[in-house]
């Protein structure tokens, strides 16, 4: 999978200078629905079902500033998945390849009218077998 | 009808160290929305009904820049009701009473499903009847 | 000058199920200051001479709703520039060409510590004749 | 200290019918700087003296969707502080009192023309011990 590329555009920053923390969590959004796009799991396809996949938890470390107009490389990373809930990694890069902020989010599938949790791997057996096969679990050492 | 108010945010601003211009836009709609509360017009009992009132249009004129935790008056006003369109004027102002900002924007009403225009005056004779009755018409002189 | 391209991204959109109004402004902006860098008016050259060029007004009129994940094709044409004062037209395109919506936006140039207007002729004249040059004059028929 | 009481904005929903999860990071910030106005830690009496409080970390679980207008009420509590880094935990709570989101973010202090951490301490004595005193350290069992 290729990474995520775009510029930080310039309502992105704040008075201090910089991309405002918060804008983080959009781009790990947008590579995370590119991530998944490339793989063959757009979610609109999962809209057009009736699923939702919701944010569960979101978390971010950041240790490079991001500047106005700047690219920014977002790589996100399927790191568990089991039909009921998926997790997925982020690193943010400059084009010099330092990390600039990495990241993590939680998410589980919710059934659009009742909101009721459901088991992807009943409603959206392919999407989800191609959801399966697309998660990178950790290397055991 | 009292202003609507708040204070500019932190993540409002962008790094020419003002409020960035596109959330005078978002204030505007902040400011509608508490008004048409206040007018007995609550958004949400149209949305029940199964209508949606999108902008058709938006204009802003800004005359002096928010900062970061400057308190805001927006006061909107409904200009035009005929049932089948909508408009209001807004204008920002300072604690100091100064105008920051005036605009406008347009307004239609569809149907959430067919996303077709519809007649309020048919769909919601007694909301349309309040709507009715809190236009400002401009003096005429 | 190429149109510039990007995706309606997800958090973009609202409840409505299309694209919140305040983004096209954001759009707006992206588009300008693309065309501004492929025009060699790189804005961050203003910034570095300690010049900002706030935005005076804006104005956007909706015709077709963008949804998420649609390609928009963002146009942005240099209307008026007399070293004080700049203006731009913008048209926000589907990939099929069809128009979804269109605005303008004015600007005017301040010193950056001061925040006193200034004129570019005076203070960046390369700058602002290459400017001078990109301005599209609508014909006169 | 009070807890911070707002709305949710319409343009904070996003297309699953939900507060988008990346504000409430935002409104994170809002509680955060206006506990710190509160405690008598102006976050502008900082900025003016040449110092940025940027974001290290930030985390958010979250439990309950917030809805468009809905109120929610949002502690911030200063669980950190040495000088050189401070931590904050909050909650985000409906009117019922029910927990709807949970997070914490990390601070450290900067100088805002060099960039370079600093000791507030040393630079702002005063604001500093005032920092200490607020604290909340959690309590020994």
């Amino acid at each position: 999978m290729k990474a995520y590329v775009r510029r930080a555009f310039y309502y992105e920053t704040d008075q201090m200078g910089i991309v405002h923390h918060s804008n983080y969590i959009r781009w790990m959004e947008e590579a995370r629905l590119d991530l998944m796009r490339q793989a063959g799991l757009d979610y609109r396809t999962m809209e057009q079902a009736g699923i939702i996949m919701p944010v569960t938890s979101v978390e971010c470390r950041y240790k490079i500033s991001a500047h106005y107009d700047q690219p920014v490389f977002i790589t996100a990373i399927p790191t568990e998945y089991n039909g009921v809930r998926a997790a997925f990694r982020y690193e943010i890069r400059g084009e010099d390849g330092r990390l600039m902020a990495e990241g993590s989010s939680g998410h589980c599938f919710l059934d659009t009218e009742t909101r009721c949790p459901l088991n992807l791997k009943r409603r959206l057996p392919e999407y989800s077998a191609q959801f399966e096969k697309v998660v990178v679990k950790p290397e055991v050492t």
